[in-house]
């Protein structure tokens, strides 16, 4: 079935992002896992093509693109090459990016923007620490005032882009008796003295994005690095993450239908007791019900999208679309593994990498049983 | 999420429908039950309503609703009281209809349409028989030409509306030699000389709705009741197959998501150890999944029912649309089940019942089996 | 692969088990369904054969078979032709009678044992009530001394054999403020003044068994009717849960081996697109995988029976028994219906009415959620 | 419950296969990563603990441990610590060593057993090739007599120990128009002119078990290396292959009890939200049912290892245990993985590690469709 939401704009967007792809992307797959890290001549490319800066309006070096629909676009076109391309640019763009455009001061837009959207200003967003995994209200970095400054102590992990991230939006306690309500997000340069990274972790998949720990050891910024109002950053996050949750979904689906699109491929080709192996009726099955699962994720997902578009996308429609589309992505890889047979286990073959890659989408950005408890609640439970 | 496929008109329709629910069916459920059967005061009462003939032209004493819309309404409404009505009303009106205003003749239309429309002509369509399941190209069926007149013999099962059919659209083969190639329909009265029914079906659920085996022993018809081309049947059937299977779709979904909201409301009255049953966290869960589970499959079946209205809906999507929701329905309505605990294995309550009667879904106009084998085959497998 | 628990006796004993069904039970299976109930003829006849009085010592007219691999054995037979009856006896014989033989005084041997051997006397059991299922801490029904009597109010529900019972062994508070350290257990005379029952329930399936609820109306017995300690009924009813949840194991898992073994039958004799059914790979591929899941279900089933044989079953074995295997069984039991096709949900068929009356087994004698709050308390959570 | 399969001696060797993992294996896990390879002097201290010739006979070198419950709890205990050593050492001693042993004659068996046992001949098999998957009928690689010698030309793939062996086990067509039967078996060794070996596979697990490539090239061998009977191959090897799934279904089950038992740790001190992620009903539910389903999966395990113990196991019933384990296997892993949040995707975590270490259990040594083939001829399908 025909999808509707993209029109004519859209597909000629997605045009040259493949052709992005195809010329400064594929030919480099296999260095990006060696060095686990995008090089910066790839974020510098993606700039100049205006790959980075879509939400960024027009006078500050963007493309002021405000229909989602070209961020969708984009997110599934680079997962269907690379899901941790898609995670590196996500975080920059579709995450950080919002909070400086809708939050920043004027002087703020302008001291960040451009280079975010060239390229020259990589993005990281420091929630997570290694304490407290989702549970934003335990958050045990500190941000104390002293004199004109803030003081920022504490630790966060799990930093996609944390690696090589020039700019770093950190939540720190503000108020710490306040609990969820004494939180602020201070932009980071990650010049600043006391600043440091850990090594590059070590990742079940996605190795080419890099993930790293990040140190503050009395790192000292002022209120012109103070993102959004004082003790309202837990209310900015809740904000944006509808948006992160939904371009979740956006890559899980367009990721998996593309790897279950290559297997059906290989899956007439390959042959074994004298026929293709995707024709023995377990298999055809098999890749009948995956297909349908794939297009049914993908019309709610499609659906959540439209609602953004709107302005309607409430965060448990998006926290519905997340934990389903990253089951869905789990159990439909899990299942072209199984179709490759030996050669699903070998990373030379997209499959196997597709999986491993796959396995973090039910626990980042809130875990599939943090979605549960949020649409539970939403029910009155 | 908003669903976004209905407008005002449909709305107040579907208020329209409610309201008769209200006033002439839930009134009566148990007897309907006791009975077996849906009485002949209701078909006419909905008749009288306009309910019975959504696609049938005016001049014939329908409604003329071109907009498929509003059978997925009356669809939707009927099946959150009762899926055997909906059932038997679907039979009716969305699977026999159609064959009569495409394929009829004039002649044809104005015998049978308007009570068909008023309730008075009661619809069947005979397709399976004992031996052969969803495998339509093995019709036993015959239809022999002597003289001017076709002679009938074979025998049909699981017909629904089969007790109480005045009209039964009978697949039969006219030559035999071409197997799917040469099958037939014709329109029998039930009034013919060598018609006879079984008794009624003792089903697992569904117990309101009539089904019957047929029988046919030298029943005699002329070219007035051929309905369609000679020998055109098979393709005829696959032509409404997908109204049919997007017709079964809709209430699928729309009878899980009434149990659903049902048992939800079940569950925060209903206490256990000191607190609402729902309140427990792997309730909680489980509900939070079970309403995202029915919202994907509605969206999807929106999609295809906005597919439909601009004549694109394939047999693949139809099918995709059938199996998918027939799975979701069986799975939500057994865990709603559990979460009424003892009550639950109660005919009293709704939740048993609603679980019994949608065990047929998975099985009929096609199984699911056939649906992945049709798919499969459309993938190229 | 070969059962290694029962030995000839056992075997032997299994012989008479089936030639006493196909004697006594297989030719009136339907008049126990119009019936809601097993007659007394034939308790009376099953007593006569010492099936109703295995655990029950030879000198109150039991078999005094010790071994429980006996009990084990009648439950798969009985199990396999008609799961109601086995819920009855089951709970005459099984979950009764230990409270008798462990807890009675001689006098209260002396009074009830040989009736219930011999049929004369049913049993049943009153723990569940309408406001508490499976919290037994939450009884509302008291037994208030009064002189030398107690006086016992309150009801219960879904009791199986509550309809024709001769005694009831019902749970009551008689100290209220002790919560489940203050219930006794008292066996009630059903011809008690006092003591009424309500109609015979309408059940989702297990029809042929008289399911009722019962009521205490200032019922008066003595400590003559008392069993065990007084304020011990917890802890009694703790001791026993083992047993009846491993029964309900074990004719869980020959429940629905016996209909799968029918079903494999039936999909070797049902042709269809020109081949027996059964033969198409997903099926043949499902029928391999729930013949491996009921033997696995089985195998751990057997474990437990030899624990319980040695004294060694632990309440959490049971535990994990009772849910697995009624998981499995309604698994199973659900493809079965699928691989009969339309047939499957016609009542004539055994396999429809299998899953139906399967359907209690993942609620009753504590939920499958019950289960795993029980073992999950018992891992340290 | 506890295990009944095991006795005092081997609960002591047992422990002796422990302390040598804590003493040879444990410190160097790291270095086998990073090599893709475990060294020689773990295979020289392993035979010289006796644990490489468990099979072989005293006379030969080896433990002479004719009760397979030695080898049982060797696997066990190394697949706890890493599983891709006990594929490494299973292939060797489990998989490999029979064939000698049971097929060998007096010569061949004092040329290689006490190298084996020693470690310091290092063993392969090599079924599988590129083009044929589990199709071992299909076997492309031949030897063609030339006068005294036969003349091997091919390659084989996914070879386990590929990289290190010394001795490689070549299935080979000897009479190619005769397909399955037309097969025998050469030892090869790999100093042998003509034989090749391609890079270390990279693999989506199990990284420390060298896997690769291996090519012959008119690799000239004698009627003193062929094993067993001309032409006989096929049937050697089906007689061979339930051994290698049984112990494939042992390493499974006992791999994953190891990382749920750690795992079940983790989440008793692992706090989020205020208390143990364990204690969340939600968990502590899903523990209760991992737990459930690996003691399921363990107690049919035990119980084919008893049926092979004597003598007894079936093909149909080691291919059950096989795709059974495997399926527990992967579904409780990536559960663990989800219990870990974002720690099970870092690789310094054991549990990441394992859940891709088990993803190839469900597709080697005959795929989990292979075995319900299998399962549904027997069957009669």
């Amino acid at each position: 079935m025909r999808r509707e939401i993209y029109d004519s704009d859209h597909e000629a967007f997605r045009k040259s992002v493949r052709e992005f792809m195809e010329r400064s992307v594929i030919p480099n797959l296999d260095s990006y896992v060696e060095n686990k890290a995008f090089p910066r001549e790839l974020w510098l490319a993606a700039g100049e093509q205006g790959l980075l800066g879509l939400g960024i309006p027009e006078e500050y070096g963007g493309s002021g693109a405000e229909d989602f629909r070209f961020a969708a676009v984009l997110g599934e076109e680079t997962s269907k090459v690379v899901a941790a391309l898609n995670s590196c640019w996500g975080i920059h763009s579709d995450t950080v990016v919002p909070y400086f455009v809708e939050l920043g001061t004027e002087e703020q837009k302008k001291r960040w923007l451009p280079g975010i959207a060239s390229g020259e200003i990589l993005c990281a967003i420091g929630m997570t620490e290694p304490s407290g995994g989702s549970d934003l209200a335990a958050l045990k970095t500190t941000a104390v005032r002293d004199g004109d400054e803030w003081v920022i102590n504490g630790s966060k992990t799990f930093i996609t882009n944390g690696y090589s991230a020039d700019l770093v939006l950190v939540a720190a306690k503000t108020s710490p008796d306040k609990k969820a309500r004494g939180i602020s997000l201070f932009a980071v340069e990650t010049t600043k003295e006391g600043f440091s990274r850990g090594r590059k972790l070590d990742k079940v998949g996605q190795e080419e994005s890099d993930t790293a720990e990040l140190f503050f050891d009395n790192v000292r910024v002022t209120d012109a690095e103070l993102i959004g109002e004082l003790d309202h950053g837990f209310i900015h996050m809740m904000q944006w993450l509808p948006q992160e949750r939904l371009g979740s979904a956006i890559s899980n689906v367009a990721h998996a239908k593309q790897i279950l699109e290559e297997t059906l491929v290989y899956t007439k080709e390959r042959e074994a007791f004298g026929q293709p192996v995707g024709t023995f009726q377990h298999n055809k099955f098999l890749l009948a019900e995956l297909f349908t699962q794939i297009e049914v994720a993908e019309a709610y997902v499609d659906k959540c999208v439209m609602a953004h578009v709107r302005g309607e996308l409430t965060a448990i429609d998006a926290a519905k679309a997340k934990w389903w589309a990253a089951q869905a992505q789990s159990e439909v890889l899990d299942r072209c593994v199984q179709l490759h047979g030996g050669y699903g286990f070998m990373n030379e073959y997209r499959v196997g990498r597709a999986w491993r890659d796959a396995r973090i989408t039910k626990i980042w950005a809130g875990s599939n049983e943090i979605m549960k408890e949020l649409i539970g609640r939403d029910l009155g439970l």
